[in-house]
């Protein structure tokens, strides 16, 4: 099959939990990596050795172990500043998640009565309801680029949703509910033409091909930990250095103070500005293990496995009569999040049965509720694959679909 | 020596980092564990095993992983609940750190002009910039209790503070730089009498003394994973179900909402209200073991040993001549940091030749910079101990301050 990764046994290899098996001891099919990405030995190790050997708080403290975990926390933000190409290691700031990252633009950027927001139709709920808040807040208006039958932008009346008076242009850039491949960076050029500031939530994009933050044009990009096979607990803001030296403060406290009187406070620069408190230490170090393990890879490579391993799966899918896939059925236009319907029986349902046989997929709205309602359904079952997913693990879902008919009686 | 850990020996080798050397092959003297804990086995194992074997994302995963990572994710919160006895599972929120759960509720909370915030000037800065920047967008007024020479809390004018028009009081409950053990439940008696609500800054009260938090009548309170023996990356924001519910929410996206329409958005009841997007999954498991091998060993017997160790620490501090304790001289009143000069050394120095030695101890202003300058001091030494520390270590210290003078030629 063209393109699959040519090492993915050994790639498998890497990753203990393939290993292991689940009901009935069947070995574990795991199609869920848009919810979350499994984790490379090199990652887990890499964080039990910060705390078996190195673990103590960042650059507060100037004894051996402090110089030694202050070293790996920085180190890892020079790996993520390589992984996203970015100009400045000081530009990426370490947050919680994904979330907190979108969060962290809308609570603090500018806004007032008649300004306006635009978002599109098939957001990930962290990039509407912070946008939502943020104008309920603010007196701003919140309008959103719809979609096209097949799952993709409806970019016919950009003229008329790129207004002066637009702020703020939030999109992301692989939709976690259908697939779909954002022409971010062109989007990003329309905006800037205006004057907006260009918000993309990459937590989709960052773990499947490669994201360089220059070439794209946006001012702030947004990716989580957990599904670039790292920790959960870290997500990354990166932004441009003028765009973040433009935001006031978020959260306030330890590390990102200049100076603090009990009457007033003055802020460090970026990226402490935007890091109160004491960060995602461990998580960072795995963190940037898992972006060094991606890289060595390589996102080309991943991305164009992801590719081939979607087409397989898109055509499986369409093979197994009843299954309606939501968003673009050309695999070269999207990432390797499927959602599909199977006529007849309950997403929840098809969920269930797969994972009797060992199947791990989701069911669900995926945190995507406008994107289902466009479409007209509730809730999806969706498959989703990464660099270590293989044809045979696609042929399983195919024939679990085939047995979840057959159960449910249905044709 | 009264009150030390009779197990002493063997929870350090609970602990591996204890076992290894730094500089010169010296073996690691840690006495900064109020800048952050270190982990026993027990922890960094059940972290090892989540991620190698039952990771996945949570509540939204119906499969056999999904259900694995959930019910161990959950668990954790019920460990948090009876480590604090709390009344509900559901007032554990689980943030990024004590500085998020603070700035939580200072963002959150309705505050307007004419409203008044009392705080205190030994809060570390995580219990003064967000309030600040609080009352700056509210316009509420912000005072403080001010300090007496010997490091407690100046209550004599505590009716002139606390007056109808105060809505909250927070303040910390044990010092992280004069070690002052607060009467908070008194604080919280007489703010209640007008109306205020109480936030407690429990960072460095969780990890060395029983935090009841219906004992102390406090209507929330924050405390920090990496204190307590657990992980980087979780922190807890404990509140009352109706103190809780009465606050809007904070971080908007996934997992926090009832639902999402592109118009407008409803929320979900607490705890998941406050829990945007994908929480500290593996962190949440690490602090889960950590709270109950804290609860294991007992913290009555904890803060005993604390009490113990910070005595005979002050005694040795004492016969130095030059050093002066910042903070009640009385261990009782007291918690495990302890911050002091040596007179004619810059505490730079100090930490330097103390880690020269293997002695691994703090210097600066502690992220308090307002109680230093109460205090005459632009920064410190500070030595904090856990249940891991030993007299011996104690002993090492006073000898490395010997040598610390006789280094400086100071008498």
């Amino acid at each position: 099959m063209d393109g699959l990764l040519s090492d993915l046994e050994v790639i498998r290899k890497d990753f203990p939990i393939l290993g292991r098996t689940v009901a009935n001891d069947l070995p574990l099919v795991y199609l869920d990596s848009a919810n979350t990405s499994q984790k490379p030995q090199v990652v887990i190790d890499a964080m039990v050795d910060h705390l078996e050997n190195h673990n103590a708080n960042i650059a507060r403290a100037m004894h051996t172990l402090g110089a030694e975990s202050t070293e790996a926390f920085e180190a890892a933000r020079d790996k993520v500043a390589a992984f996203l190409n970015a100009p400045s290691r000081d530009e990426v700031i370490f947050t919680k998640n994904a979330t907190e990252a979108l969060n962290l633009v809308a609570r603090t950027f500018p806004l007032g009565p008649g300004d306006r927001v635009v978002i599109t139709e098939m957001e990930h709920h962290s990039n509407i309801v912070p946008w939502q808040l943020a104008c309920e807040r603010s007196g701003a208006s919140l309008s959103w680029f719809g979609l096209t039958d097949d799952g993709q932008l409806d970019l016919s009346n950009i003229d008329s949703l790129l207004v002066p008076g637009v702020k703020v242009v939030a999109l992301t850039w692989v939709s976690n509910m259908l697939g779909t491949i954002n022409p971010v960076a062109e989007i990003a050029r329309r905006a800037h033409e205006i004057g907006a500031v260009v918000v993309l939530d990459a937590s989709q994009a960052a773990p499947q091909l490669p994201v360089d933050v220059q070439a794209v044009g946006a001012d702030f990009v947004a990716f989580t930990g957990h599904k670039v096979v790292g920790p959960t607990g870290i997500g990354v803001l990166w932004g441009r250095t003028e765009a973040l030296d433009a935001l006031p403060p978020f959260l306030g406290g330890g590390e990102m103070i200049a100076t603090v009187s009990m009457e007033k406070s003055t802020w460090a620069p970026i990226p402490h500005k935007f890091e109160a408190g004491t960060p995602p230490i461990v998580e960072a170090v795995g963190l940037g293990a898992a972006v060094e393990y991606l890289s060595h890879v390589g996102l080309d490579r991943i991305h164009a496995h992801e590719q081939a391993i979607t087409r397989y799966l898109l055509d499986g899918l369409a093979s197994v009569g009843g299954v309606s896939v939501l968003g673009p059925l050309d695999a070269s236009l999207r990432g390797g999040a499927v959602s599909f319907e199977l006529a007849g029986v309950h997403p929840h349902d098809v969920a269930q049965l797969l994972d009797s046989r060992g199947i791990a997929v989701r069911a669900g709205h995926h945190c995507a509720k406008p994107a289902h309602k466009r479409f007209g359904v509730q809730s999806t079952t969706r498959a989703s694959s990464y660099l270590y997913t293989t044809p045979a693990e696609i042929d399983a879902l195919i024939d679990g679909l085939e047995y979840t008919k057959s159960y449910f009686k249905v044709s």
